[in-house]
Formats: structure tokens, sequence, C-alpha cells
């Protein structure tokens, strides 16, 4: 029997944790990621190469590493001094690669190797764009940091998201959805992390065409500036409102409460635990999906997914004869 | 039968043209390198880090790396814009490596990893100190870049060259030395890239104790400001004034003297092929080594030595009954 091929959509830590978890099972992983960052070490490489952002593949290829974990630290590693300053060495090498070969789809297949990766990182879109946020006020925020790291009034709610220019889907990732038995989107921030990939023009529409089951695994914490005081229930239907409707099949949502020691430590960042409401999804007409609970709590440390236990219930729903 | 142990000793481009002759053949490869580097990249990482030289490890270790040549390509890696202009991506790499593990040394062991080398790259000395010369009319040129890129009367003399603060010899390059079968010397930047080794405490003593069979290989090419002038005999004593007389057993002279065209293209470096006379040798007390000529030249582009017909050369001597 051919391994079975998971394309997981998204970005950062969301999608470090799904793909950690996944790559002990024998599959075929493709990451497919958002190309919208621009904060940090990755602001400075985009601005003075003119690159696509080097920090947004990063997590993935260190997730799907099968090296020794010294080689994924030094990747991870953030320089705090001199003119490399806040620099990731991670970042460093693609962005060496990129200049290199003249193309940042062999970088990072290049970076792939040296890390020796289990599967593939694939940029959602190779054009180069920005991400704007429009607010319910009609505020436009510009750039992926500035709304991931509010200046402006974080209660207020984001009204829509866009890129600019447009981007049209890199054929790979195309390819990859299209052939893929699952796709799971999520977890990760929902407007700078996980759209930013929906609003590449090709993607949904190949989400929506794929023969692929389709999970959203829902966040286990808001963010201000982003998704403040989100429920379950906006969670799926702003993925749906940039994915479409009757298209997912599967919602994970944690049931696990964190304790409130966890919690507190995430309330300088005015961050809550995601509640959600089964009855919200009740009627026959907004129910088109299976609703996942358990709990997928990490034991301690930070409040995110345990990528064991999503991966355990991810193969699960991989297998399950639908 | 157990392999040999060669120690080499130098520095830059020098060191890498023997290194990867010798690498194809089944010896233990020790290379102690000067770390008196000061310029371009290097200077700033040492500067903004407090960090010994990366850029003087890195030619070793790209030569003695077994790894596929697009990885040598990457750690030679030179930016050419922004804030990471003039960076050396291999610099970068051990800087970040220094700067996570907090040990030189065990920087260069991991980088080593990632390059798959095949031997050792072995700092003369851990101190961190400055190269100085005195040229002949007195005036004192503090740093190796000055020297090397000369902003004084190239025409000048060097008189002496010494660090500061005084250094002491690496235990590990001690212990490379004491067990070595061969020692080879150069070629390469007189003051600036052999000299600094014996100008730590400890290594010309350790040279000397050692019962290895010991080879000077001159210059192809005099340098402005460094060895203007020099013929075979000047090359030779200047190592002999800081290595200590009745030392060497070999020297190696190339007498294959390269085209106009090919000289030409160093005229405008004023560098000057290297002549010798045997006779300057002749005499019972200045002849205590052996001489060894021939046709050391790379066939085309830089005046440098041929890395295969040195290391033939070198092996002949390692196996040569004494």
């Amino acid at each position: 029997m051919k391994d079975k091929n998971i394309v997981v959509i998204g970005g950062g830590t969301g999608i470090f944790t799904v793909l950690s978890g996944l790559k002990k099972y024998p599959v075929k992983l493709s990451a497919v990621v958002s190309m919208a960052d621009d904060g940090g070490s990755t602001k400075v490489l985009r601005e003075e190469f003119g690159i696509l952002p080097p920090g947004s593949v990063r997590p993935a290829l260190v997730a799907l590493s099968d090296s020794e974990e010294k080689i994924a630290n030094l990747f991870n590693y953030r320089f705090t001094q001199g003119s490399l300053k806040n620099h990731n060495f991670g970042n460093i090498l693609i962005t060496a690669l990129t200049e290199m070969y003249g193309d940042f789809e062999k970088a990072i297949t290049e970076a792939g190797k040296l890390l020796n990766i289990k599967g593939r990182v694939i940029p959602s879109t190779l054009d180069n764009a920005r991400l704007f946020a429009q607010l319910e006020n009609g505020q436009i925020i510009k750039g992926e940091t500035n709304i991931d790291i509010p200046k402006h009034n974080g209660r207020l709610k984001i009204k829509k998201v866009y890129l600019k220019p447009r981007c049209k889907a890199n054929k790979q990732a195309l390819k990859a959805i299209s052939k893929a038995d699952l796709i799971i989107i999520g977890p990760g921030d929902l407007y700078t992390s996980i759209i930013p990939n929906l609003l590449v023009k090709g993607i949904p529409q190949a989400i929506r065409k794929s023969k692929a089951k389709k999970i959203y695994i829902c966040n286990l914490m808001t963010k201000f500036g982003e998704t403040n005081n989100f429920k379950g229930k906006d969670f799926v239907e702003t993925i749906e409102k940039y994915l479409g409707k009757n298209v997912l099949n599967y919602v994970v949502f944690n049931n696990k409460k964190p304790s409130k020691a966890r919690i507190a430590k995430y309330e300088k960042e005015k961050a809550n635990f995601v509640e959600y409401n089964k009855k919200d999804f009740s009627s026959p007409q907004k129910q088109n999906f299976q609703i996942i609970e358990g709990n997928f709590l990490r034991t301690r440390g930070f409040i995110r997914h345990c990528p064991e236990k999503l991966a355990k219930t991810i193969m699960k729903i991989l297998f399950e004869q639908s």
C-alpha cells in the first residue's frame, strides 16, 4: 500500500506542532505555508534582498527535520548582538541559498536536504505580496506583523484580510493539494498564518476540488488584535468565509481547559482559552462536518496542542472509512 | 599499519591548497591555523561578538570537507548587499555555533561535522590577540589586514612581527604537532598567515621537539607590503628566524615559471614570481635541509600550487626512508 499524502496548511508554531507529530508516521507530508510574514529578521531580509519571507518556511523545515536536535537548534538560533542581531540562523541560511540559486523554492529544497527533512515544504505562492486587514471601523492595517502585534485597538474585529498585489498559487502547492488524501488546516494565528494561504488565488479552489478529507484544527487560545473573544464557531465561520461552506469534513476542538495558573500567563497578552458550544453547530445547515472533541492539550508549558495526541487523531481520521 | 599523522601549519588559500590535495590520501590530517585574521567579515564578527576569527578556520574546513561541492560553495558564499554585506555564510555559521556553545573549538568541531570533514582544524591559539609589524623604518603597523592590504609603503621591509597580548598555544595544537609524522609549513602569506602560528608561545618549541619530518613549502609569488622582492632564501631565512635554524628537513621550491600573461595579471598588485638560487643554500652551514625542486604550478588561472602535484611530493617525503 502506498503511503498516504497529507497536506498541512498554515504557518508558524501551529504547523510546527502538527508536522512534528505526524512525521513519526509513515505518511507523505507536504507543508503548504503562508508567504505573508514580514516581521523581525524576515522583514529585514525581505527588504534588503527582495526575497520571499525566509522565516515563514523555517518552522515547517525544522518540524520535518530528521537530523540531530542540535541542527534544528542551530537553525532556530537567534543572534542577540551586533549587525546580525535578531536574525535567525535559519533565515540567513535560506537567504544565502536563495541568493546562490536565484530561486526561493530551490533554496527551500536545499535547506531541506541540510536538515534531512521528511516531507516537503511548499510556499503557497511564489509571488511577493503584503497582507492587509480592514477592521470593523474601516481602518486599514498594512503588514502581517502590524496585525500580529497590534498597534491598533485589538478589541476591534477584523472585517476582512487581503493580499496586495493579488497572488496566484504555487503550482507545487496545487499539485500537492490535488493529490492529497487528507488536508489539515490549522492550528495557528487565524488571520496571519492560516488565512493568508486561503487568500492565494487557486488555493481554496483546489482544496474544494480535492477528494481529500478536510480537517480544521481550532486554536486553543484567542489572540488580541486578531481573534479577540472568538469562540469555536467564530474560528470555523471565518475559515468557511475564505474557504467556502460545506468544504470541511472534520473540526477538531480541544475540550480540556488548562489550569488557571497556565492561563494566567496569557493574561498579559489578553489571550483567552477558546470555548466552543456544540449547539452552535447543531442545525443541519450548519453542521456539515463532524466535530471531534478531546483533550489535545500539552501537559505543561505553553498552551499548545500536544503533537502526539493531535497526530493520533489525525491518523485515525485518515484511515477511517468515510 | 596505522595512518600517518600530518600537521599542516598556515592559513588562507595556501593551507586550502595543501589540504585539498592531501585529503585524497589515507592520512590523518590536522590543520593548525593562525588566529591573527582581522579583516572584512571576520573583523566585524570579532568586534561585535568578541570571538576568535571565524574566517581563519573557514578555508581549512572547506578544504577538508567531504560533502558535496555545493555545501562548500554555501560555506564560502559571500553576501553582497544589506546588513549581511561582505559576510561569508561560513563565518556566520561559525559565529552562531560559537555563541550557542560558548566555545570556539566546539564550534569548529560542529562546523566540521556539518561539512563532513576528513581531519581536524585546530586554532594555533585560543587567546584573542592582534598581529603587529615593525617596519625597517621603525613604523608600527597594527592589525593583520593592515599588513596584508598595506596602506604603508609596501617597499619597506618588515623587521619583525609580534602578537599582542602574547598568546600561549592551544593544547590540541601541541598534541597534534608532537604526534605528527610530518609537519608542513606553508605556502601562504608569510607574515600574515604562516608566521602568526610561530609567534604563539609553545608552537615553534613543539615543532623543534617533534620527531616529524618538517617541510617548508615556499610561496610562488611575492606580496607587496609583506615579501616585496623576496627570493627563495629570504622566505627560508624568515621562517628560520621564527622557527629556529636546523629545524626544517625539506624545502620545496617551484621551478616552473608561469607564462608572462599569467604573471602580468599580478603586476597591478606588485607581486612577482619568486626566484631562488640553489647556490644560496650551498654552504654546509646553510643547507641543513634537502631542497626539492619541481613544477608545482597549477596549469591555469591563479598562480598557485597544484594541490595534486604538491600532495604527491609530500607523500613521497612521508614514506621516504630518512
